[in-house]
């Protein structure tokens, strides 16, 4: 059963906040344990790599390689079967097109003064890409991750995915081989984490980690922090629905297990002013939950996080939402288009009642690695521009040297640095 | 005595990996201390604000307030001389006609199957910018950090600086001021940190905190991160000065030392081709040194982390200004379009001979808050994207879902994830 509010209520303000205060995640403290771990890797390379998968996957790394031969994807790719051979091949080429558009133009130009400025992008010269093992280790997330680093030009891709007991989902290796996957190597955990982040004797270490993991990977992006670049640590999934009373309640309710089976920790969450909609779309989560497989998982996520709020108009679902923030956001509503305009904090949002948020993890082209936790008031989903750097450009000839020469030696002065001001004087002898 | 390292010794590759491994700031383990400074702002709000600042900063807010008037402001712009004044102004104005020009563009588009996708742009709605007290309290950062939120159209933005004794440069109020800051108060600290992150009863909490500060102020940034966004971690300034034969020693001293001055773990590095000016540039550096206020900390950085390193070719210079991948990169060469196009680590690029880095300091236009510590390898100065995050957007109808709905249902069902093929195929009913 899922927490219920109504804006009208007198309580709404508080419980609302309580709502948005919510803790979902245990955050484990793992730092000793991947302190340790990143050192051995650091400090013994392959050995470490060896010994930690031995340990911790059963695996004997030093029989199968810790590389992942052409002979193992190619055969793993020969096992998939034709048709979702196909959707994953149709999956790449629309997150391909539809990245291609976010790639930045550079920008030069001269002002008035004729000082040339402007902006160069350029891809990150290498990547790591983090694909957890087990139940979590989906070829949607392999396709989210690299075909973007792909499109803004990483020269080198390295894929690590850890295979306990030896076992390795062949459908993740080839989403690696179909988005362009350069190395893949059998390895997870923290260790896999130091050995992208400082290299080992088989593995050149890279510029940046991305992908998501458990509580020891995402202790080891933190702490690798600086000497590479990692992507935002990735928590929980959530969905917000936005429907008015026109829908079907088992749609919604589709929606909103869709979010839960995910994690116990997932969230969903239904904002309607039709209180006839909120009461139908509980009973059919229920009946739902009695066919689904996953039921404990969504069960769970359902009745601890689950909520449904009432609201006297539609309207004021914008305010909810932009506090919110939620990762997806759902307008299951006749016209989709005035609240999205509206709405300014959430990852991805999905318009009218045909857009079902699965659309988005799998083939409608945008990413769906985004922002949880509320984190949309300050970031976005993956992107190209996560796989670019962009470096600016300054160009004067003595002339705008010249112009711009008192007001820097100004503020140098005011600032109480004088070989700043010495710097720019020396060349017009000031 | 600065690091002499030639591409043409034996052991180059060696000292050359010993250079971009140096370690340059000593980090202070802070983390409990400022943990118990952010839990008393959470749970005692401004009572633990005025607390702190008196125990900190010998500051009785009690009295003063903990707001900064408009009073306050006026009075010290009106203490600013006109000069500098003027030379802040002709700063704001010219950052905020670049920045300008990195606006992203929304995108959006049907495709061929007639599936609309897209992505909006909106400003993060509250800011909050640290800005240092004592000597590192710089006008010129107020301004490179505050412009280019204001340009993304952030619509709170909120000034912390602390005033040790009470006292505060009035420079700074006068930039925050001309650069359209909304609110101030004068805190600082992990307090500061935690009192934008969550609030107090006098100062409503922000989205995202940007600014330098030192390592309490860093770690604080460390820990809220998640509740509000955070930007990069600054360290230590650098400059990559790259020269031909064809340089007076002394604008290249001068250069080096405007680096230097600024802290004695900043790091300025030249690499040369010609051993004469090599030479001639060290005795220039000694030389200026002499006449420098501030030559006890430039002679620190010089001694400690100052490097030349000679090559046979300046087309050497671009995989080595690649592995620097230096915060700034001058090229003082006689055409430096061809270095410029090649280099692709750097944070901003100064080209030629009349482009001292110190113009980007203050009155380019360009930010001068940029990637320290090699991490240009992966990421960007600030700008106008960092103060705004991308909502991405799906819309399908009927048709538009029943021509991905196979795809998304395999994949789906590859996942082993039930309730999303049924949110796709409940809609069709398939």
């Amino acid at each position: 059963m899922a927490i219920r509010l109504d804006t009208a209520a007198a309580d709404f303000e508080a419980r609302f906040r309580d709502l948005l205060a919510m803790k979902r995640e245990v955050s484990e403290d793992v730092d000793q344990a991947v302190r340790a771990i990143v050192r051995a890797v650091r400090e013994q390379g392959d050995a470490a790599l060896i010994e930690l998968s031995k340990k911790f996957d059963r695996v004997d790394l030093d029989k199968l390689g810790i590389r992942i031969s052409a002979a193992e994807i190619a055969a793993a790719r020969a096992s998939v079967d034709a048709e979702t051979y196909a959707a994953l091949e149709l999956a790449r080429d629309r997150i391909r097109s539809h990245h291609e558009r976010q790639r930045p133009k550079d920008d030069r130009y001269t002002d008035a003064l004729g000082v040339e400025l402007g902006s160069k992008w350029t891809a990150v010269q290498s990547v790591g890409l983090y694909v957890p093992g087990g139940t979590a280790s989906y070829p949607s997330s392999v396709l989210m991750n690299a075909v973007p680093a792909k499109v803004a030009g990483v020269g080198r891709i390295v894929m690590v995915v850890p295979s306990p007991d030896g076992k390795l989902n062949p459908l993740v290796l080839a989403a690696a081989e179909l988005a362009g996957v350069d190395e893949i190597y059998r390895i997870g955990g923290a260790q896999a984490v130091a050995a992208l982040a400082y290299g080992t004797e088989t593995i050149a270490p890279v510029a940046k980690i991305v992908g998501p993991g458990n509580a020891y990977v995402a202790a080891a992006k933190r702490q690798v922090f600086g000497q590479v670049g990692i992507d935002m640590i990735a928590g929980p999934s959530e969905v917000l629905v936005v429907a008015d009373a026109a829908n079907d309640p088992d749609w919604i309710a589709a929606d909103l297990l869709a979010q839960a089976e995910h994690d116990t920790a997932a969230q969903s969450i239904l904002i309607t002013d039709s209180p006839e909609l909120a009461a139908e779309v509980e009973k059919a989560v229920e009946r739902q939950l009695a066919t689904l497989p996953r039921a404990e998982t969504a069960r769970a996520s359902w009745r601890d996080f689950g909520a449904i709020i009432l609201v006297g108009d539609l309207a004021e679902s914008v305010a909810l939402a932009d506090r919110i923030a939620a990762e997806h956001l759902e307008l299951a509503v006749e016209d989709p288009e005035p609240l999205f305009a509206a709405v300014t904090n959430a990852g991805a949002v999905f318009l009218g009642r045909y857009t079902p948020e699965v659309i988005g993890d799998y083939v409608g082209g945008s990413n769906h690695v985004l922002p949880t936790a509320r984190s949309a008031r300050f970031s976005s989903g993956l992107g190209v521009l996560d796989f670019m750097k962009r470096t600016s450009l300054l160009k004067l000839g003595p002339d705008q040297l010249r112009a711009l020469a008192p007001a820097a030696m100004t503020l140098a002065k005011a600032e109480g640095l004088d070989a700043h001001g010495r710097s720019v004087g020396i060349r017009l002898n000031l």
